[in-house]
């Protein structure tokens, strides 16, 4: 990949993407498979002026091994250094950057209950100082090509051509060639129009209707908010959580959903691909799932918490988003989510609630915001997808036909 | 390289470099050159039953970063949960791994006198740390090929042909090949053999003398013991500090050590290769130093702390090792160190005194091992190369005539 383009990605993720202070710390979060790229962003902070870049190194291979040998009482334990690790991030607030270069299918032999027991068992420890840095930071989700994922999404080419290809699709996706910046500031210009008229119906609930057999209704609440593109932390930075982000989305109200939703989508999770799946609502609640592979792992991940089986998330995206008219399927949520209409059951935004920094968090769970270790999307969209949005006095007003938007 | 032949390279590392007790610990500091050699080790510590193992990954271009846009003050800080991280090393006592595949000239361009005084400050830190973990746990530094390394090694070849005369060369140095358990059991045996002849004359100082020039003598401690090969700890696991291992060692008496030492080969230090220079010594101290390359990096470091001036090592190796014999300047020190007689500028080793384990640290340092935090060997082996043993009635004993032991 040519040495400008990556330039420019790298001043996309750091300028727009998570917009540091000056003297501020970037946690880099990132796998082996670009250190070039991941060090061109390293500098790319410090030239923009950060105090200290950290690294959070991943790779699926040792953390399969991990799984494999490890006793699940130890994996499923801090030791207090890493307790104090999670306290710094807290007080600190260095803004995070996630390098996204998994292998979809690379966990893939690991035992994922005993992962989700260790993980459960970790939860815990880590969840206030989670809490405390909610809105309080700015962070980044990009991606790069890993080779694994690379031959997944574009199967048999020889495996450079395939990265290549990959970067370009990465790229192209990411609004990221040109100019990169102004790019990003029309785009959220669109997505804040949309929002806006979502946001001045105060739609009570929203109704989806698909040839593949979804009928389902997902209540919203009174002082929920649509919203996409950039984000302001509480301390007034703006930043774009996600690069690519196509979504307006909302944090649906807890505990009112009924009926079925039939992804139209694979959902890849912690290493392993759930295929042609479903789950059924009820009282707010997903009470089935089906899948025709790893319907095991839908399961376990459903009961993961209280709050697994409870939506966190709907999210508008249409079908003629730059990532769908590619027509790849890139099996990484942050594509594919992307690409099409999802949901994402687990955690919900604090930011999806008007003036949230008012509330406190027992007063935001209590709006009707769902609370788990888990924020999992799946995709809903198609070409044949219908959405109308509920307003207060019962009528219906056509917010997606033919699977696009209508405003 | 040949998978088996790597197997019994990663066995060689963990069942004779570290010998893990049944669930303990393994911290593994490496690079990213060989991913899948490291993944190797981490899963060959698992199934010799390590309880979990961790990873530092080092990388010297992200170093060069951090080296020359983080301000001094914050390049020489710990963060609260660094320290922690200390503590929890200098408690649970994890068996540590390291996997050097430097650049020899990976830290050209970086200031080494920023680096220099941002470790000083760092190290007061973790000193009671360092020094908690003396002598109890196992340790193994051996080497993997980076492409960087091995282009230096073999300039004007293909890379990945570099890389693998590197594997050839490192697993030949290592005795990596066929049995290597056997290897080292039989290794270690004429080591101990020459170093109990060493003992038992109860020599009060070294002579040296070559044709370059070099013309010194050390004293010795009368408590002092030669040492080499296998290592056991305190707790007395027997373990390889390195791999390979060619050296027999003791730590001179501090203070007393006088006259010039010419090196034989360049000295990488740092990321910085110090080529063609000498040390000249009066009452122990390194008064002066000469180099034709690199000359102010060899002057910071003796004056990095108070014992940088002083020797904390004398080492005794064949000119006929199998390293030497290879021909290959390796421009690593681990490599370098056991083809050749060197010396150490810097911390001596608490178990080249009789019985350390019944000293106190202060008592260690008065019997004469002196303390820093450098340890930097330098080469003067020579095919000229003689060394006397002054025993305590005066007379001398031949040790190494033409380069070579005499027993």
């Amino acid at each position: 990949m040519d040495s400008g383009r990556l330039q420019g990605y790298a001043d996309l993720i750091v300028n727009t993407g998570i917009n540091p202070d000056p003297g501020q710390d970037v946690v880099i979060t990132a796998g082996f498979d670009q250190l070039d790229f991941v060090r061109l962003v390293a500098e790319t902070c410090y030239r923009r002026g950060a105090g200290k870049v950290w690294f959070n190194w991943t790779d699926m291979p040792l953390e399969k091994l991990h799984c494999q040998y490890q006793t699940e009482a130890r994996l499923g334990t801090w030791e207090a250094w890493e307790v104090e690790k999670w306290r710094w991030q807290a007080e600190k607030l260095p803004a995070r950057i996630w390098l996204d270069s998994d292998d979809p299918d690379g966990m893939a032999g690991s035992d994922p209950e005993k992962r989700a027991r260790a993980q459960m068992a970790k939860f815990p420890v880590i969840k206030p100082f989670r809490d405390a840095m909610e809105n309080r930071h700015q962070w980044c989700i990009a991606a790069v090509p890993g080779e694994a994922w690379a031959r997944k999404v574009f199967p048999g080419i020889a495996p450079t051509e395939a990265v290549e290809r990959l970067w370009e699709a990465i790229l192209a996706a990411s609004r990221a060639d040109g100019d990169a910046a102004a790019n990003w500031r029309e785009h959220n210009a669109t997505i804040r129009r949309r929002a806006d008229i979502l946001n001045r119906h105060h739609f009570t609930a929203l109704r989806y209707r698909a040839g593949n057999g979804t009928d389902f209704e997902a209540g919203l609440m009174a002082q929920g908010v649509f919203a996409g593109g950039a984000e302001t932390d509480l301390a007034g930075r703006v930043f774009n959580p996600n690069i690519p982000s196509e979504e307006i989305f909302t944090t649906p109200r807890r505990g009112v959903a009924e009926g079925l939703l039939v992804a139209s989508k694979p959902l890849s999770y912690q290493g392993s691909l759930i295929e042609d799946f479903s789950v059924r609502f009820a009282g707010g609640r997903a009470v089935e799932v089906r899948a025709a592979r790893n319907q095991a792992v839908l399961e376990k991940m459903i009961v993961m918490d209280e709050g697994a089986a409870f939506l966190g998330e709907v999210a508008l995206i249409a079908e003629d988003s730059p990532i769908n008219r590619s027509g790849i399927l890139f099996y990484n949520t942050l594509f594919d989510e992307n690409a099409s209409c999802h949901v994402a059951l687990g955690r919900g935004f604090d930011m999806c609630v008007r003036d949230y920094a008012r509330y406190s968090q027992d007063e935001i769970r209590a709006l009707g915001v769902n609370d788990s270790m888990i924020h999992v999307d799946f995709m809903i969209g198609r070409d044949d997808l219908e959405i109308d949005g509920v307003a207060p006095d019962g009528g219906t007003v056509p917010i997606f036909r033919r699977g696009n938007w209508c405003f």
